[in-house]
């Protein structure tokens, strides 16, 4: 008997699709009625409650704990170029209306409707990851499409997350249609930053904090003096830079991002406020305490200190005491700008966390603005997981 | 015997306040060593715990559950003229440095270490409250200190709030010195409003979305037709009107708001863009739903539906109809500001109650922005009541 082409789910295993959710997990599978190894990784079909009730198309990978992906609540959608080409369309429409310029995350995966597809624009440059075997295979339909509406220059695949291990797929940089330029340049709230694409890291530009930067440029711009701790390539000391503040100390543990921040400083004429070190950023502050530095602006926007769950005690551990020291480095009244990237730490307990660092050295926390990735990264509110970037703009007072 | 002429709390029950909180309730109090029946409405004195250590300084309120609030970690603190010039001197600093312009939130209670004290500024006068037993009996001594620091023309006390019943104290609306003119100004975002002090809601303007104007002004300037229900005086149709907007409908049940947003519209030169309708907004919903009109975003910014907590959930059934209503008059990609000022609502159960909606009519949301309270409205990390303002602008799209 020819096995059934349609993904079955087991009894009520059909309730978090229904409730907005994108994704099933391989133990909702009714594996009698629909084994797993009779689809091949990223093979399109429909998927059907335990009554055989459509509940739309999938993409499924059968070597996955998340086996299927929702790409459409009809049955039988063809994720064709066509079908590309209109979820493109209304990805732009967001990015148009929601950021200046032609720098921004143009697809962010599940949140439009293209479960595991990341494309970051740079101008006419498109830097993409296909996370998910799904969009591995319709890669060529892809780049079609976005060659289509956007006409780019070059596409390059950076597919080289460990998100892809999970998949099953290869970590590997590759090249799409078209021509990359070894450099390329950012355009951020006015500044120019140049980034080399072969290396750097994610798509190459933390495009998520661009609404962060701008919400706090106005804040950070009216203080004298900003450390801007995990730099990476100076978006955050520039902006304040730019906006005002008059000595920015830029500190990156990387050589090639120190480099870059001085060459950004440069190019945007910004030299004579913004300096770079090199260096462990919790060392630069024991230096910075033992001294009696103070700063009206510490920024601290340390790269995932808990990328799995297993990860969070830790974690806590480490934000905790990272922030500890930051707060200890601001002048009375002064602001902590304190982001954590950890999926897996929750926003509350990461407030909690600072909240428990004041105390512990006696000082009182303002909460001025819970900062998020921004409108370019939206999130699924039904994919918990589509929203993973937190932090706190606060003001950092003596006790009461 | 004379009583012990401190408050003193119960064995454990100092930890709320070590980790961070404000408030004692009164069956922390070890009435015992410390009658509260011994101190007046308003008195100042210390607080120890259950071992004699003291925890610092309060204004007790017998009359009240939450029957006494820290003014200060020192025990033995006057809370003096000159002491409250410092706390103002700081919330004064942040302000300055946080909003543009001389409209803002200058006091916000607890978060600016003042319990029970809030002060908004209009340029030259200043609006307060004084919503505890404590800040009432210092009045003069605020007065004082507000007078010395920002010279206004005038000082008006709106003490007619509901939270003064729980205190024990009047509702009434009282000048303190100075003139207060019958007419006054509030400029926000370049735009101007004229506000009649004697009326209005609250202390007279909704500063505490100002902030979350200014965010979502770039996206709702890029919509054509805009509806903004509940609308006030009109703040969120202005400023959409002056970003872009060319046809911003305002819809009020109140007369006089509806007379106040043609006003605004007329003074700001935006009457071509901007028009006012009186009216229940679920019934013009209701009717723009029968004509099949759409428009490019939909505010939804009603009262607090829960002021009590157990309205929540009728309050949460209001919530989900009228987004859903909104919703359906979103064109497909279009914008749904939604806001709830109801402290009670959790913030994860109103995005749950949007998915719903959002659901229930086959629409897919993603989620843009999560709005909260400006600057202005610091929040403290300890009390959770002092964050109660929360919203999300969201996109509203086809069901993938």
């Amino acid at each position: 008997m020819e096995p059934i082409k349609a993904l079955v789910l087991k009894r009520n295993e059909e309730r978090r699709l229904r409730a907005g959710h994108l994704w099933i997990f391989s133990n909702e599978v009714d594996t009698q009625a629909s084994p797993l190894t009779a689809f091949q990784p990223g093979e399109r079909t429909d998927v059907v409650d335990s009554r055989g009730k459509a509940l739309g198309t999938v993409l499924v990978n059968p070597h996955s704990l998340i086996c299927a992906r929702l790409i459409s609540r009809r049955p039988g959608c063809d994720p064709s170029v066509a079908w590309f080409r209109r979820r493109l369309d209304a990805a732009l429409a967001l990015r148009q209306r929601a950021v200046d310029g032609d720098c921004y995350r143009l697809v962010h995966g599940e949140a439009d409707g293209l479960p595991g597809l990341i494309v970051d624009r740079f101008g006419d440059v498109l830097v993409g990851q296909l996370n998910t075997a799904g969009m591995d295979r319709l890669r060529s339909r892809i780049e079609e499409a976005l060659m289509e509406r956007l006409s780019p220059t070059g596409i390059l695949w950076r597919n080289d997350s460990r998100v892809r291990e999970l998949e099953g797929l290869a970590r590997e940089v590759v090249s799409g249609p078209g021509r990359i330029p070894d450099r390329i340049e950012v355009r951020e709230a006015g500044l120019r930053f140049g980034l080399e694409l072969a290396g750097g890291q994610k798509t190459g530009w933390y495009f998520d904090q661009q609404a962060n930067r701008a919400r706090v440029a106005p804040l950070l711009g009216r203080c004298e003096r900003v450390l801007d701790l995990y730099s990476y390539h100076g978006a955050w000391g520039l902006v304040a830079a730019a906006n005002g503040a008059r000595q920015v100390e830029c500190i990156d543990s990387s050589a090639p991002a120190i480099a870059a921040v001085q060459a950004n400083a440069e190019a945007n004429g910004l030299s004579d406020r913004v300096s770079a070190l090199q260096g462990d950023a919790e060392k630069i502050m024991d230096a910075c305490l033992a001294e009696k530095r103070r700063f009206d602006a510490v920024i601290v926007d340390p790269p995932a200190f808990a990328p799995r769950a297993r990860d969070v005690k830790p974690a806590l551990k480490a934000y905790r005491r990272l922030n500890e020291k930051a707060m200890r480095l601001v002048e009375p009244g002064g602001l902590l700008i304190s982001m954590s990237c950890s999926a897996h730490v929750q926003e509350d307990r990461y407030e909690a966390i600072l909240l428990q660092a004041a105390r512990h050295i006696d000082r009182e926390l303002q909460v001025l603005m819970r900062l998020e990735q921004g409108p370019d990264h939206p999130v699924h509110p039904a994919i918990a997981e589509t929203r993973y970037l937190k932090g706190r703009a606060v003001r950092v007072l003596p006790s009461f």
